[in-house]
């Protein structure tokens, strides 16, 4: 019988601009007595790596253009934070009051280009924390010192909780991957009657990103951090969540 | 430190019209020495409660109208399998040669209607495989009398593998829950900061379908069984995957 582990890390720190996350990951590890081994997928909560790339922006340093004043007076938002959404985002989608939804250049979709203004220190004033620039890259180079410094070798997602059309509340999503298969991709096989396989291709990112942040969420202490442990069959090739995006030619939802 | 555990069960026999699905899942339980307690999460393969409950049906048995044959010829499908996928849907969304995209009768926007053709016993001529009638009722069905027969307080999900838009790869979502809090409503919460929550609804039922259908795929023999078990804080009122559904006027991708 298969049997897979998901761990919950407790009481990490706060995370700021500059912080040497690699070195606050393993401390946390330590101090709760946790182990990380090779094949283990690392889940990180992509606020925390944000944070730490100071991608956390205060709003009055912000100069809304016309169009940012236009959506925000449609959407009853504040235009700062709708030039963020702007800046972040390679289409609006669809607007109406207190919701934007965009294609954020990185070719996620979803409501305000994926800033959140929760669980942020506002400090002087009000701000706004922006997904990473290269959730892809920010993965690789996690694993990458991870890995050496524990030799070992394992996956890691950076995971967002996104909301979806017609279907209420948020699942997390894969945003950012390195050292997993993030694609398993079925073709040509057939099922347990030898038929060809129709469904081809299983998102594998983003059903343990969706998991893994449930869990995080689930503490009475909302946590950043999780791992997995179990996958028989390894972890596969290494691929980005860029991967995930499917061609906007071939959607039938845009 | 949390620790969440997925069992995945191996060696589920094939399920037919008219099978005993308790019966037959006690017994796998039983032969994997696999102990099921209150608290567990048992998901289950929408497929096996299909098939016990009938809903495999012989294409040669369908006599499809004019809309199906109009719609067959454009999406180049079998005009009986377009008129099944019409019979189970409220709305054909989107279509092109190859995917007709529906809402069904329950409110899932899918390829298909989530009718199936693989892993079905083809036997005399081809058939297609429906969705349960009414997955939530099944869930709860299920529930309990699992629960009768072993004393214990267990949440069901039933899972399907669905495509969605902008992102590739299938992920499980749940279409029938019984005995879980599906939505997990957190209006009215604070953020560490003391901030209200702007991410207020978390959907619990689809992160835990995601999981467990990825792990279910991931056997060398795929098997439609799994069980979570270590939820912290119980699993909360129950309700049904209908409640998922977000209300068509809410929606901006109708």
């Amino acid at each position: 019988m298969k049997e897979l582990k998901l761990r919950v890390i407790p009481n990490f720190p706060m995370i700021k601009n500059g912080d040497d996350l690699v070195e606050i990951i393993l401390e946390s590890l330590e101090t709760n007595g946790c182990q990380l081994v090779s094949g283990d997928i690392l889940v990180i909560a992509q606020k925390i790596v944000s944070k730490a790339e100071g991608r956390l922006i205060a709003l009055d340093t912000v100069q809304p253009g016309q169009e940012a004043e236009t959506l925000a007076h449609q959407t009853e938002k504040d235009p700062r934070l709708v030039q963020l959404i702007l800046n972040e985002s390679a289409e609006v989608m669809r607007s109406k009051p207190g919701v934007i939804i965009v294609r954020h250049k990185l070719g996620h979709v979803g409501a305000n280009a994926g800033i959140d203004q929760s669980n942020i220190e506002q400090g002087e004033g009000e701000s706004a924390l922006l997904l990473p620039e290269n959730p892809d890259e920010s993965a690789k180079l996690l694993k990458k010192s991870i890995d050496k410094r524990l030799d070992i070798d394992i996956g890691i997602i950076i995971a967002d909780s996104m909301n979806r059309p017609w279907r209420l509340g948020t699942v997390g999503e894969a945003i950012g991957c390195a050292g997993i298969m993030v694609l398993d991709d079925r073709r040509g096989e057939t099922d347990l009657f030898g038929r060809e396989l129709k469904v081809t291709l299983i998102n594998r990112a983003d059903a343990i990103a969706a998991f893994a942040t449930l869990a995080m969420g689930e503490t009475t202490e909302k946590t950043p951090l999780a791992i997995i442990s179990g996958w028989e069959q390894g972890l596969g090739e290494g691929g980005g969540a860029a991967e995930i995006m499917r061609p906007i030619e071939d959607d039938l939802f845009n």
